[in-house]
């Protein structure tokens, strides 16, 4: 193992080492140095991961280890400064005895940094977390923009944004708009999206640099910072100083394993999936309780909770009238694997503690997610998003593009009949910062189902067809058994009126967009691997040992 | 630390060390020496807990040590035998190798040993997982009784179940239940509601005595084997050597923190909730589908996983009529802990494994518990049951009976409004026996309510009041600020008809039986501290940092 390399070994990957920052295809970043006035540089340039989180202690193949970046290293992101203790021996001890799961990235110039020791100091004795923001000397934070009107927030302070899991695929996009929205935002994330796919074989099929370029990028370009804490949320300790130094106005939850096919891998898995979101929001709950009151949590559910009953799906609750008497009660969830069940588990808990301690949140049931191109990242390639097309992280839309390009048949699953809720990534980040700028109340638990039309699997490839077809392209439509235990055939109508009542203006599914989905597809053909396309994880077939997957 | 002693650190001890074998005030167990033929003797007394599982892992500080139990020590419940390596040093470093939580009791006499032996030797290669049974040299397994009858079970075989959480309030008096009526038992148990007693200075009102002196006086009077297995089902490698020792047909699972205070007392505990609860239970289900896929799971749910909806309870399921469409959902949650929360959430993941693979199971929604006695616990000191009264554990009207014997006024939480369905003990064990008799079908998930009368609080106060005074009691009731957030006068009406119709003959609440209640509170007067009674966790003011209990 060369300097340099950050080794993280995964749970999953039964000891299976990988490569953090040397992701292939990624432009390599560029180191900054960084002498902050008064503060010496430290003698080597490290990388501080969360340590001792949950996950990690339940997870005990999970280590996150902080190696030294030797300044000749030929790998070399980031340049070590101000708090990262001089000698990583010593703050590897320090982290030890404060069971402080830290992370430092600094990134700022010698002014943000200024900025950043500043509002930090009285945090420095008790934590090593502090925030990284990328930066070019001299540009200024750009004027506030529109979500402050939409908003409604009078004074001149932006309002201060969380993204957990901001590295994400709808992470990503939201926190480039909330940032170019003039809201002041922070991503947390612990990045183990990128290790899921170094494990399972997988790629996005857009290259994606590192995060820390990305943040450095959209900087250089806008002006504007976006902070950046790395770590596990299911570590208390490190979610605790992240709130306690960025004080977050609203906090946007992405941050949870969110593939229903990984879930359903193995036993391993379905645990990590569940111990993961279900801790992950009960540590943001305990945070906001503890450390931010006020702050308005805007958590991602999926209209996978309800399942597909055979009445009406209605915005989180429904009125019922039973034996005479009528009551308001929360609606009836059947969700379909173990990560859908997890998001049920979430609304349970997040609505409890509306009720009982009065924390205000928004739960998003979001439909499924197309598209990849938002106006933020459409900027630079260094802004570039994510694009899953495989078995099991791609969605259905986004894969089915996919194929038609590379000439392989859109795989429906069984009769094709199965139908959702679709939106595109532009009305995701829309949605988001709708729901900030109209925050719930103290104690108030709101659901919004997020989602601008329905499709059924079949509707998905015909629409592609037709499109393809325009460009020329013969695309074939191939029934493969369905991997899953879900109702092909059923009844669907869901109501999601209420981002609309908010200003929602939705992004339609028209033959244009869907031509520029083909065309971003052709762009990248070359990079298609056919053989992340087939489902490879069955819902009757998973076991309880550990599966591994061939090579 | 003296020779023979267990020691177990917890995580919500920090650290802290408890003795488990010594508890105090619990009669001593007798060594029992064991040497079955063709396999020496180990050459000290040994004790192998469960190692290496998901709790402890997630909560480094729960460890569980071997340590040898010398010859000499005067604690010596157990004599090891056959399956325990003869070093333990060897053993640990086995056990280390293999990460298999294990723990071997032998407690066998030489018939049962070989047997047990027998039965098991495929298995010694893998794991060091066996059984345990209490045994008198000589008595014979007494003749089946009416179980059989009742489930139609028309081989010779007792039909085999295995009660996950036999060590506990319930778990305990069904578990003699089933083995009195004629079922093959088997205990799982990590004895983790013994060390919260440690930790949070409680004790049973009731003298309990160890797990092994419970089995072994079982059967020292009936002849009747209920084997152990001691571990952590959180930890799979454990459990699954239970489940394939064992072979289940049914599996009764009161495996969890079943506390709703205890769940609120800060976030650890919280999050440790949570965590147990959901995870053990998903380990189960993963252990049915591997080993057992016929296992019938009779799951513990709690009646608080539907709230006090305005609109009649019913059995798990609603059916409803919605803009002119109808369909049968599940009953909407409205838990009101994070405790009855991880039964909402283990609800949905039952529900989901029972579509996608198959498992039956049924659900027991149980109401609020009372009373000590069965017909087996009462047949030997040595088979006492627990009896909680304290604010975290104890149930109302245990605590009621036992705050009017010792001059205490009987605390009512608020308006006194509250009204939960409750039964007696004897119908617990009754009502679980009647569902395994009758199983649920191939991918059923079954919902029972089980309880059989509602009280309000203040009923319950008035009840008890009332039988005070016959018994020569003044009882005061005084209304103390409510320290959960619930509502405190609403509509209640909940269903319970089905496990009635199965053949539930009820214990009502008689005056009668309020008498042998207080009475039996009179008998342990003395032993009560009065400290334990008033409510000590508060669900508003809960916070995030660990909390500890002042002495």
């Amino acid at each position: 193992m060369g300097k340099g390399a950050i080794v993280t070994a995964h749970p999953l990957a039964g000891g299976q080492r990988c490569r953090q920052v040397a992701l292939p295809g990624r432009a390599l970043p560029q180191p900054i140095r960084i002498a902050p006035p008064n503060i010496p540089p430290a003698p080597s340039s490290s990388l501080l991961f969360s340590s001792g989180s949950l996950a990690s202690r339940c997870y005990p193949s999970i280590r996150s280890i902080p190696i030294p970046l030797s300044r000749s290293a030929p790998l070399r992101p980031l340049a070590a400064a101000a708090l990262v203790p001089r000698r990583v021996g010593a703050a590897r001890r320090a982290i030890s005895r404060r069971r402080v799961g830290a992370l430092l990235l600094l990134l700022q110039n010698s002014k943000c940094s200024n900025l950043s020791l500043k509002s930090t100091s009285k945090r420095q004795k008790k934590s090593y977390v502090t925030c990284a923001s990328a930066a070019v000397q001299g540009q200024k934070q750009t004027p506030l923009t529109g979500s402050q009107e939409v908003s409604g927030h009078s004074s001149s302070k932006p309002k201060k944004v969380m993204v957990i899991g901001g590295d994400g695929y709808c992470g990503w996009a939201t926190a480039l708009h909330l940032s170019n929205k003039g809201y002041e935002v922070a991503i947390v994330d612990n990045l183990v999206r990128r290790l899921f796919d170094h494990q399972l074989g997988l790629d996005s099929l857009t290259p994606i640099t590192s995060i820390q370029n990305r943040v450095r990028r959209w900087k250089s370009l806008t002006g504007k910072t976006i902070q950046l804490f790395i770590g596990d949320i299911c570590d208390f300790d490190f979610l605790s100083e992240a709130f306690k130094s960025f004080e977050p106005d609203a906090a946007v939850h992405f941050g949870e394993q969110r593939s229903a096919p990984y879930s359903m891998i193995d036993r391993s898995r379905a645990v990590y999936t569940q111990h993961n979101n279900v801790i992950g929001t009960l540590n943001v709950l305990f945070a906001i309780k503890e450390y931010s009151e006020e702050c308005h949590l805007v958590k991602l559910g999926t209209m996978g909770e309800y399942g597909t009953p055979n009445i009406d799906i209605e915005e989180g609750f429904i009125t019922i009238t039973h034996n005479g008497r009528t009551d308001t009660l929360p609606y009836p969830k059947q969700a379909s694997s173990f990560y859908h069940l997890s998001k049920v588990h979430d609304s349970h808990n997040i609505a409890f503690t509306c009720k009982a301690w009065g924390i205000r949140a928004t739960d998003l049931n979001q439909g499924v997610v197309y598209g990849v191109r938002t106006d933020e990242t459409a900027m630079h390639e260094e802004l570039s998003n994510r694009f899953d097309y495989d078995g099991v992280f791609g969605t259905a839309l986004n894969r089915f593009c996919v194929q038609a390009v590379v000439g392989h048949p859109l795989t429906v699953y069984g009769k094709g009949g199965q139908t959702r809720g679709y939106l595109d990534i532009r009305d995701t980040v829309q949605c988001v910062e709708l729901a900030i700028a109209n925050p719930a109340k103290p104690g108030e638990f709101r659901v919004f189902n997020q989602f601008t039309e329905q499709f059924s699997v079949n509707d998905l490839a015909k629409l592609v067809t037709a499109a393809g077809a325009k460009l020329g392209l013969d695309v074939q439509t191939k029934s493969v058994p369905n991997p899953r235990v879900e109702a092909e055939e059923h009844y669907y109508n869901a109501k999601h009126t209420k981002l609309i009542e908010l200003g929602l203006e939705p992004h339609l599914l028209s033959d244009s967009l869907l031509d520029s989905l083909l065309n971003f597809a052709v762009q990248y053909k070359d990079r298609v691997d056919t053989a992340q396309i087939m489902p490879s994880v069955s819902w009757k077939k998973m076991g309880a040992k550990p599966r591994t997957v061939s090579v």
